[in-house]
């Protein structure tokens, strides 16, 4: 039974917990690092890492996705970003400011289809696996060019998301049920917050849902909007939708994709804990010396053109020594944040706790902690 | 039954929640903003906008009051303020320094009933709706002149108020039950701060009763005096109050007013979220270009000749490019803050959450959260 | 039943409240601040204020002790202060430099009794009621000179203290019952900090005991013992051991008088509401313009010779309009911290909620509220 | 029953509690400073303080370990530091330059067996009790020569270890069942998390075991691994676990070594009220003037190849008048941050709260506080 407080005479609430109110308690036998595995498996597909990229301009271009790959992770081309609006990405890209203004001016220009036919092939070429996110609202128009130019990986996802939606006019929006049924690539889709909404895209016959919005250090979802999502509860609510779902179709499991304050080894660590097969990472791959964002990190919600709802944040600094994407995923690294080597740091933590694999991991005991000192 | 916590031996309170503790749920089927209704109508009036702003000189002039009801919303204006004591109040304005003690001074000026009827003739010329607010002390006094020249909407407001006063001398102080019953033009009346009192100012008559003394930023209510309103429980409170009056009227609706802690779209669309049918914003509104304080924000306890409790608030600062209140109130903007384009933010989550009016948003599934990264 | 949680296997322990997680709640009719009163009578002794300055030698100085007796409340001089070890007390205070090895060596000096005898009969002389405070260590050495020299109220005080001590080379030390069953004058007992020994101390036949060991700004108590006191929890409790002490009794009603935590005029009213009848301020008063301190504060702890457990606290800082005794105390003031106008202040929320005497204000409704914005 | 939240549908965590979440409750007769005994005995070994200087390089030197004895403690060497890598450690610890860079280069010199067996030699030549430690990984290969040349308590001790390890490659790796139980001198493990680990060490036959990773203001595992210690939970549990033990043996205590959360005398007088015998203590002694540390704390976290868990934490800054270990160990001193004569401090607040001997402080009351001041 849930834990609910009541606010007032009438009306009760849930209790939802963050990742950070939260901690791993090593119970069972501990195991070396080397004798676990973080291997990720969705669909046909295989990565050593459970790790997607974050389909946000400042960290996935087509040159960093490669790299990605080589990491053992799976990196998401936004299809709506700058590489599908302008020939020359780059260009652009140089002329950021760190302003919300210039990123609205700048994403402003039209999609063009044919650039975004054109990044997929590129990106098949250089042989990693292509994933490609859509937002719901463009999903109709653009993923006939993404699916035809093929794309192994289809990501739907926008802040918060319903597997159907009453468009501008009343008219029925994109309907996922038919949609996803219809295709024969795999999906993931998002952002959920909770249980419901999870079971709900479950049942579009997508391969993985993406919890939470991609909450970091410059979102203000929370003040514009009133919403926020206690990703450590979100996650078990949608473990159970995902236990649920396996019951009623006899064995189908769906992943689930962790999507916010995800900024440490420790971090990952918890969604993975607390029931996520993979995470997203945004923010935390952006301060890489190859980043596109040039260590300025930003997603779709800061460029929105009406209610922008996060600030571009400058991760460099006045800092020289930009790590690289190997030394932030795989390590090693002299830095003590916890911030870089966020995999080794999973590995290790898994091994401390005595699990073999993340499945497995999913188990580990829990604790929720106060104030810390 | 509310949740009580036990202080000590034998002594139980309510545990009350802030804003700032819970969070909006989406759960439904989602919905463009476009098809979302943001309309208020309180007794014959009907606002495009859940807005009134708040009876502070800082924000509330003659001039900024044509602007808000021509954006959608209504504004109040102090009936005991300067306009009400000087010809030229705007000069008086021109000399305030930011500190308490020349807002004593300046507010030590005599009320002038003839000004005020001026006023209010004046605003009715240039065509808006006409409220005007009156503290409870002065309400036998001025209420007439007010009623006289033509108010719309006569605003009763202190800090904390109840339905009969025990005045200084022993004696019964304005009893707003015979008061209010005896008046033609519909009352909002408050602030109130828990279930009794609310239900109490509902049955003198009122159209509205205002939750809460509009705590913001500079307010030290808490520090000087110890009373402190914890808003979601003081609306939920309330509205479980209009519910059991509506039930003993067989039908009477009397609307709920937040004013307090509503800095954000997001803590507005909590308030409403709440049970709130409108929100009263002062500082909120305070930082645009042409407010009367000049980007400072203050409101009456800010001025009160023994006990100040509240300070004046520089919004301005150093910054040069302050919003319109076109910005601030309906967008677009490029600020990610969460602090303009209120009412398209409000208009947005209501969409994402599902609902199409503000009566069906107050049923949204509340979340209360703990420390947020 | 108390609220307990569980910290660990087998072991739980009571949650106790601090004064800044509960506020008042105003339910009843309001009430002018001129039809309150909130007179203190403590044996055959009236004050107008429900005030008692602490023996802090950095606010209550002979001269000191005049105007707070003027202004309705009662001084405590400290009988091991500096009045009672140097023949010039002012050219100590003098040389005082904010550190504590400063403070060390200054109150090495020996203590005089014929200097504590001597101060006792100048505060007799200027027509104040006269109150001394000695520690629990020195009471049987020092109590015959105060007494003998006409002392009206004796303060025993230390941090922490029980009816029965067992001192240093394991004899029985001061045994409080039988000391205080023999004394004429009435008299203050404390701190005391839990139900239990609230209870053996009002045996003791003291007129009022002290809750709470004076925790301020630059107490450091709980870093450097481990003990720290939920001033909420510890009054109710220790309210509830007044009852059984009534009961038991059959009607002899011992003081509350609550000391630490209390810096502005919302504090001294929760304390108030917690069930003390009256707040013993020393910080609070500090910063007077005329205090003996100069603008810094510090308590008996903060010159320890072995363990000091709080800092000099500067209040005074760079500031040069330090207020009187008058405006901290009575008002009015244009300082809208709440740290001024105390009592004022005081009057005005026990008017907000209704009640018109300390005694039955006692009974206000209180609310746990969490994160304040 | 241990006190449970849902975090989410179908999963439940325990509450954990940090030292800062609690207090001590002073409820018996006080006692005096000198009538409290602060003795440790562990196997034959009686030390006056209940203190063990932990394994850190910037704080257990040869020559810090007679000055720790003499003040009646016990000093740990680490048998991995840079004394049994170096000849000439103090030329090493002279070219540290607070980064964790340096460390890891520093500290991947080659172990050297030989030279790890003078330093044992040379410790017993200057008439201390000998204690070193040693990791899990290199227990096997250096505990023969530490045992040969004559230690009196070996230290086996990894940030979170289990009584069975899996090793790389798949082996078992030390089996701590069978390897204390060859041993004749008393052994320490740990650190240990939860009473069911700590249960499982007890059971190896170890004389005592230490609860926590040593937490300290640089410490990162929270942030890179998701592990934390709340530490009054963790003893409290560890407290269940000696209890259970002691009836499964008809008798064998074991001793419990809190190590974490530890900076001030209040923090340790928590730890034993706990159900801690002893404390361990790093960065709360590197401060002192004759630290090996020259003022810089790191422990073995902090130089990990791979990835570093805390950072150097610099406590001698700008400050020229670093403490003596005297002044911190035992006083008497000036300072009112409780860091300084931090069992000076425990004995005073051991006799307030009426306690004459560690074991029986382990029963004194505890009480939970929320937000202070």
């Amino acid at each position: 039974m849930p834990e609910t407080v009541e606010i007032g005479l009438g009306r009760s609430a849930r209790r939802g917990y963050h990742l950070d109110e939260i901690a791993l308690v090593p119970t069972r036998r501990t195991r070396g690092s080397s004798v676990v595995s973080t291997a990720w498996q969705i669909d046909a597909h295989i990565f050593e890492l459970p790790l997607v990229a974050a389909p946000s301009d400042a960290v996935v271009s087509p040159a960093t996705a490669v790299e990605i790959e080589r990491l053992g992770g799976l990196a998401v081309l936004d299809g709506e970003g700058l590489w599908a609006r302008y020939e020359d990405a780059d260009a652009e890209l140089a002329n950021l400011d760190g302003s919300n203004a210039t990123l609205q001016q700048v994403y402003s220009a039209p999609l063009v289809p044919e650039l975004l036919r054109r990044r997929v092939g590129e990106l098949r070429a250089s042989g990693v696996r292509v994933a490609v996110r859509l937002s719901p609202q463009h999903t109709l128009e653009l993923a006939p060019h993404v699916l035809e130019a093929g794309v192994d990986l289809l990501v739907i996802q926008g802040t918060v998301i319903s597997a159907e939606h009453v468009a501008d006019g009343g008219e029925p929006g994109l309907n996922l049920k038919t949609f996803i049924a219809d295709l024969d690539v795999p999906v993931l889709v998002g952002g959920v917050t909770n249980y419901q909404t999870a079971l709900h895209l479950m049942r579009t016959g997508a391969a993985g849902v993406i919890i939470g919005y991609g909450a970091h250090l410059g979102s203000t979802t929370h003040a514009a909007l009133g919403i926020d999502v206690p990703m450590a509860t979100a996650l078990v609510d949608a473990a159970a939708a995902r236990r649920d779902y396996l019951d009623e179709t006899g064995g189908r499991y769906v992943h689930l994709v962790a999507y916010g304050d995800l900024a440490t080894g420790g971090d990952i660590a918890k969604a993975l804990a607390c029931g996520a097969d993979a995470v997203m990472l945004g923010e935390a791959l952006a301060s890489a010396a190859n980043s596109p964002g040039a260590g300025r990190y930003w997603d779709a919600t800061a460029a929105h053109p009406r209610v922008p709802r996060s600030l571009v944040v400058d991760l460099a600094g006045g800092v020289h020594d930009r790590p690289t994407l190997d030394e932030l995923i795989a390590g090693p690294t002299d830095d003590p944040t916890g911030e870089r080597n966020l995999f080794g740091a999973v590995r290790r933590v898994m091994g401390k706790c005595g699990y073999s694999s993340i499945k497995e991991f999913q188990k580990v005991e829990l604790i929720v902690t106060g104030a810390t000192r």
